[in-house]
């Protein structure tokens, strides 16, 4: 396969202060739809067009933020051989039993040099995307709220950039599309990773306090579509935190905005499609502002500060 | 790495009955960039935003239709195991020298069950796209004609459809993405396979005669420029198949139009992001109409008959 | 006012063959609403954004077509002096009743010399859009269907092209935007009129049957909404006449396509602003094709002989 | 004339710091058309889809900001008749030679209660649009920057609001379309004016100094041309001060930005269709957030204070 080894960001895991209040966001405004609770009161959801059971799974906590972000690997002997490589990389592993998550099959979850928790699993029961896999329409009428496509990826804070990026490039195959520098010239600010096609499937920002999240992103279908997140957004009183605009770093256009517990999620689209072949692109620390926010060429004081 | 094996289409080589004529269609009016004549008098174009040297070569025939279209490689070791590999299939294959095509590295060259001859290759001079790789802007301006962002696929006819899947499937690493049934319900008519996250990146047609082009694909990046697609070819009288619409296939939106030389091109934008683990889509032989066509749902019937 | 005299279509009163079928599909397909039904069983719909009670009645009848199309004026003294200035003209006129139709006012009903059944009218009862006039959201969300903004226009087909435009310009205070010749390059095979900024509120096509109607049309807010309404289309099972494509007459890109009845409809975005100091469009009989068809630069066989 | 008295904002003359850095901007920038320079070297440019010689007239001078706003009226009747109900709501007029500006008639030029110069005027030559009058394209080719459909309408600030709006609605023959009241829910803080099908041709916010610009206003033709228009701003250092975004007044979709003297500029696209008989839309004091800023929902600092 051209394509093997991680093959996606599955799910992510979300803490929200009040579950309903979170379900209500997630699901009436975002747009996302509900497809089960488990025993443990946690909340499951998912994108329209993605086929696997949920990638969203919401958690009702004392304090905002991610509990851990998970990848779909190829395959059961995948996971095993990247346990096997995460472990001589020196991360301890851990291996929890198919089924403790709804539809989920075994995962090994794994703590990263930047303090967050990851996972991986092979298995996750696949529910369509409301269409036959024979004959299918172009998509499904009767969507409510902004209705993005997909969970696409994370952006997350914390200490040992270096490291992490080593961990993603070295052990688990991704390859780093772009990257911003600190003052010095030489150690990286940011990084931005991809396991596809895509720009990104992960980036990480240096950020003292580990295991920090600073969004977590939708993939919508265009510009046009950017616009009605906007206005629907506006609509539900969501907070907005820019947009919609366009980021430098992969060219993609966005909307930043917060849940209703403060985490911060995007909705955007487009960006480049590219190969692990592709020169790598560097942005200097003076050109931080376009490099994020390409339209007003500096960074606004909530990118730096505002993390759950 | 998570990608790798084949990483993409690279470049098509096509016959065209003017040469002139036909390096003022994919320069002046598709809006490719010429990079190159080599000594053969060869005509060498690239998308803006591709970073390879060349995507699109040009040679002036009797007869219209593809000599060669070309994936790139990994990497020099991905070329000598691919090769191998094919041979092990049943295939004989030849080396061509690195030069041979500017810019380009050595090529292994082999003719699948279809007909067609393929190419593979690890090297190509990285150009770049215009921007610098420090800082850049999000596209460059002062472009001109059509514009599209990158060379992105083919639709081949020819026979041996189960075979020439098995070859790109259990060979070069693809997975098949969706297919068309023929009216026994259970061989195919087409089969469109992926080795990327693209929900095509080369596709199948049973026809009698070996070797034919349906077309030769180029990626826009909205259903905005579809439509100044075909405005611009209506000012430069860019004869039109069909189009602006949409597929069932891929969902892409598309035209399709012939360049001087009656070679069909596409310009497309949009289709799903997909997987290797996602389930094939299957078309049943009274569907190919919307799978094609989805708006009108019928084929017309330059569909099967045109070819070069 | 700068604005007087003749403001809009107001309502188009259509005939279908079976009534329940015509509201399904002007209802839950076009996604009209239905704002109520009368004594003699006519129901009444509106697009979202209109203001005034109705825009569309559907009446069924044995024959599909056009009752009459009605415009609204600037009050009621303008409806008396048009009144006159219609009988000037020679043609005689009827005064309906207010109330006859649902929540509208007393009607001047005259039939043009193209055969065609014109209503005039100053009132009809404001509604809403579904949102406030203190503080409104920019759209109502919750909607159905394909949504147009407005019933637009009309095109009809009839004789006497000549009188009509005569009647519209010199007593209606409508001017020509664009007009397509007949092959002797004199008379006018089509023209194109304006009431407003937009490029036409009414359109005529010169045919030997009086009274015949080509299309009724709606306003969608984009070009990605035309996408939409050709997807809908489709999987209602809609017949699409042609599109999605652009016009040269006006520059607006459409869909033509057929309710249940036969009666065509169009769906349509764009097209410039236009003053009546401004010099109007000839197309020749040559050029009709791209005049009408831009992308595809020929007529399709329907566009001349199907009307209703 | 359905549509008559004042037809448009036909012209607006500026003033900048530095000619040529203004025609830079305006021309290569904004990708307006240099059309003509004076005796007085004054520099006239015209947006490419409009049809009359000028549209916009920069002056260099030690202030920036609008020596007058121009309308187009329907004749020299309707030129003489408004200059005498100027003149009879208590304003004094001046006549300005035919050819004082390059091929344009006539002006008749009187100060408003807000202490801005207007003019009206019937006659300004028609150049066309770069496309013939027969058999025309839909656009023409080789346009370069942000290349606006037209100049469309004005924001001005200055004292006297209520006047002012009488002035517009009894004697020129506008209709207010919405309006922004002031803490005491009575007077405006500001109003929006239309002569037309458009959301606005011009508006007022009441501002202690009088003759104050808040920007001019240039139409795009879709959204995805504004996100287009943004990115152009970016790569030419423009200064945005907000936008992309969307204003729930007129519902239009904008980017507000300063030009090289610091006269903010608007490209727009979008908004409703309206007539004189829609009932207009107010806000409250409270929602002007949403009001001028529909996504943010709260007004930036500069949207008050920085006029020029």
């Amino acid at each position: 396969m051209a394509i093997n080894g991680v093959l996606r960001p599955g799910h992510v895991r979300l803490r929200v202060l009040d579950l309903e209040e979170g379900v209500k966001h997630y699901r009436d405004v975002l747009g996302l739809q509900e497809v089960g609770r488990d025993a443990q009161g946690r909340v499951y959801l998912k994108a329209w067009d993605e086929r696997d059971h949920n990638s969203v799974v919401l958690r009702e906590a004392d304090e905002a933020g991610i509990d851990a972000m998970a990848f779909k690997v190829a395959d059961a002997a995948t996971l095993d051989r990247l346990e096997a490589d995460i472990r001589a990389f020196g991360l301890s592993t851990e291996r929890i039993p198919a089924g403790e998550m709804l539809e989920t099959g075994e995962r090994v979850i794994f703590q990263a040099p930047t303090g967050h928790h990851f996972e991986l699993y092979a298995d996750k029961t696949d529910v369509g995307n409301g269409m036959p896999y024979t004959n299918p329409e172009v998509w499904v009428q009767d969507q409510k709220g902004i209705n993005p496509v997909r969970f696409d990826h994370c952006l997350l804070y914390g200490p040992n950039i270096t490291e992490v990026e080593k961990l993603f490039t070295e052990v688990l195959g991704f390859y780093t599309t772009e990257n911003v520098l600190m003052e010095d010239g030489k150690s990286n600010l940011a990084v931005f990773l991809s396991c596809s096609n895509k720009a990104h499937d992960i980036a990480f920002v240096m950020h003292p306090e580990p295991g920090k999240l600073h969004h977590v992103s939708f993939l919508l279908e265009s510009w046009e579509q950017v616009l009605r997140a906007a206005d629907i957004m506006s609509m539900n009183r969501v907070s907005i935190d820019i947009g919609p605009t366009r980021h430098g770093i992969t060219r993609g256009t966005t909307i930043y905005a917060f849940d209703p517990s403060g985490n911060r999620f995007e909705t955007f689209s487009g960006g480049y499609q590219t190969y692990p072949d592709n020169h790598p692109i560097t942005w200097t620390f003076d050109q931080v502002g376009p490099a994020i926010f390409y339209h007003d060429r500096v960074l606004n004081e909530r990118f730096l500060a505002v993390v759950s």
